[in-house]
């Protein structure tokens, strides 16, 4: 794995000189760089470096930076080869958190899964044979609340980096979601903005629609609402059912789901205005 | 061209044997035939069938198939090589309409294209060069009762069959959309239901969604809410602008509006409970 | 699950009256039918019926069609919710044989796996988790032979109905394939007849393709040159190295995979002239 | 539009600071920026810049830019708001002329078109009513030769940057190819390298695949086998015939043709090794 660098800051001339100048005379190889600018002028300024360190640590790295950063008042993060900790929480659905699981295991996913949280007992058994903690903690009427402190002490005891909702079927309070900016991604499963809310595929089958999708987002208080990171689309038509909507569906669900993941896990993903920039 | 028989009623069994038996006894022979039954047992049936007519005239086919029509209290329709008429109602953007009359000139749309009707001049010159009449029909504040009833009037004197919105940037009054149920076609540049109404690329741009549409349906009296004919999409990223949204929109509008022309033409629709089943 | 009857003879008048007339005097009641005709007349006609017995036994059935069979020289088969038996051979990657297990478990495969043939001992471990046989026949300079008549054997013993090449990495020999025709499915890992034979990712790679995809055949002495049942594709460009082109077509893979076996399964494919009619 | 820097050379430590750095002392603003190297170290470098000119000329700027091409031993190229001169020959076909022409007026493509050439005269009225010359270069028997030489020669006459065969029936001699590397755009109607050569459709359809598409690619003296720029697919079934395989495989194609020709005129393309690298 190598060294990232994400920037954030207003456009204005000189950075990208600035920012691999710096990177060269630290010894550094800029192994690939992605940019963009919301205006040809005057905008926002978006940069992702994949660079390979010279003999310099990264603590000295970060420091070296921090005049560039306040030069051009970036928003800015470097990392070095930590792997991230994910946290999956889900509810009685398999096919999400399958496929995650099993993407991990074959190395498509570099990322640790120290633990599984679910609301209901049904995928112990999967969880097990990945060899990931379960935790089975149900939501009761009144109980909702010391449930979601649970989630959040769990992970911070796992010392969990993001989470991922694989269908959970709960909605988190402004609570837990302010506590984890943009470090929870969930799948919806329609084509946001179409089918806000519960059983989309129930109200895109009564809309008689040609096509059904799935979007990935971070998670905000507004349901629905956050950052969208990926979408993606399957063709129905009259002979479909429900139930093969939502077969058809999962599909899509769980191959949106992995491509956000995967995305959020090599820092590809920018966010900015509710909106999100993807370098891939 | 083959005759075509389209069939509507309430499942119940014997239906394919009745017609299909019908048919052979008249001589036709049955090039190609789709159905669709909403449920198991109880719900609706759909029935199209292409067939080559033998010795028996249309209007004796059409008499004697009445019985079996109203012994399985059918909604059904006998056409026989008619050549229907499409009057295109346009604006500005020019993009679907030379789309469609490119595909009449080659030979993709078996139609008539009598006339074309515009709130703008713009337009004159293409219809020209593809020899269809232009009618310049402006619209004012004040004048737009008696400027629809010219459409109706204008559709009418040249025997139109049915009407396509080809990115028509008004809107039509109950009244006019009234006296052709299921007779226009608009071309919607958005994914329905999402982004209902103006504007729908800018407000894709502000959602920051990683995939845009249009939809091509039947026109109603509720705004963009009409049975769903055809939708497509195309993948976009956060390097799009607003100009290039509508771009790559465009060529999405005018393949969707094509497809779902030549479907109207080729009378594969049947419309119910304001959603399409499509024969294709 | 409903009864099912697929036919395939020369076209001709009068087939479909026939057909559906025996099944309303049997009181069965057609719940879907789907026909195809490769010519206006003359050509090859191809039906699939499925449909719900009435009180008449599958036995009486199927002898009382004969006479329409024969009439109209028929290649014909009825079926009756017998569940189909299918064995997965497979070498070392795991994508195909997951995803097939467990679209099994779920419920979306209607079909029994009565046992798994590796010639690696890999994915033994998952074949136990999904409680299926697990049978290790390991490929030897010069045991080929006596493995692939092991492999018969083996599917003979537990009645298999089909196998399906979930990445089987050896080339049956004519002897196997010759007594299983039209009952091997293999997934091929490129866009068919793109790149036929071993590596075509590396050759994919090589030529500089913007779309690679994968190819669901039926198995034939001709390598890669079987009918091909399904097909689909996913965009790479300049930026992916050849380790991610074998992850993005993975997913293609098993998606490919999963959709023929499916159609293969409801008795929705017809061969003939090493192609396939797919109702679905 | 802005001016433009392209880049190939070695890949090395500095490349980015050095170019960024250059840029920057001559008072240009990066507005985009692109790379790629196809190997983490020791491969080849790749680089597109989008910038705005400062007070220096482009003269100046070439020159000043000299030393850090030689330093790096660069393949590199400088543009500055010249807007290329594309020729277009055709055969009978219209679909891809037209749809280049109207992209052209629109404003969608940034080209002149100072003329068409055609070996038949058939779409002679399409080019007089978008204000192109129209050249009808018949060929005959052994006329081959000199109606080469003055395509060539009409080309150089109308100083002309590049040509696209938009369906151009005939096979160019490695003699006019030659003068032309990389500045001749061919549309095939297949998914290369699947059905090189003649009858692409037909193929398809005896082979019985379930995708059909087309390949934009620049001419070589191997036919079908130059670099591939872009493809694009469409979903067939069984039910589609050689004639219905043209009209859908005809989308695909102007769609796919007129993609290529936008990136070859905002010089997004770089060739190596018979691969583009195409910066979109």
């Amino acid at each position: 794995m190598t060294a990232r660098l994400l920037i954030h800051c207003p456009d204005q001339p000189g950075i990208v000189a600035a920012v691999s100048g710096f990177l060269t005379q630290q010894g550094c190889n800029i192994i690939h760089a992605d940019q963009h600018a919301t205006a040809k002028s005057g905008g926002e300024f978006f940069m992702r470096i994949e660079f390979e360190r010279g003999r310099a640590s990264g603590e000295i790295l970060r420091g070296a930076f921090q005049a560039i950063g306040d030069q051009f008042s970036m928003d800015w993060s470097m990392s070095f080869d930590e792997v991230k900790r994910m946290a999956i929480l889900v509810s009685k659905y398999d096919h999400c958190l399958l496929d995650l699981l099993w993407r991990q295991r074959r190395g498509e996913l570099e990322v640790e899964i120290p633990l599984i949280i679910s609301n209901h007992p049904d995928l112990q058994k999967d969880a097990e044979f990945f060899g990931v903690p379960f935790y089975h903690l149900p939501v009761t009427k009144g109980n909702k609340q010391e449930q979601e402190q649970r989630i959040h002490d769990l992970m911070v005891e796992h010392r969990v980096d993001f989470a991922v909702l694989a269908r959970y079927m709960q909605i988190l309070s402004p609570e837990l979601v302010g506590k984890w900016p943009n470090k929870i991604i969930n799948i919806h499963h329609s084509f946001l903005p179409a089918f806000i809310g519960a059983r989309p595929y129930h109200s895109a089958f009564q809309r008689g629609v040609k096509i059904i999708g799935a979007t990935a987002h971070y998670v905000t208080n507004d349901l629905d609402e956050g950052p969208i990171i990926e979408q993606d689309v399957v063709r129905v038509s009259h002979r479909q059912t429900i139930e093969e909507l939502v077969r058809l569906g999962g599909d899509i669900e769980r191959q949106v789901l992995a491509r956000a993941v995967r995305w959020h896990v090599e820092e590809r993903i920018l966010v900015y205005e509710n909106k999100t920039v993807v370098f891939y």
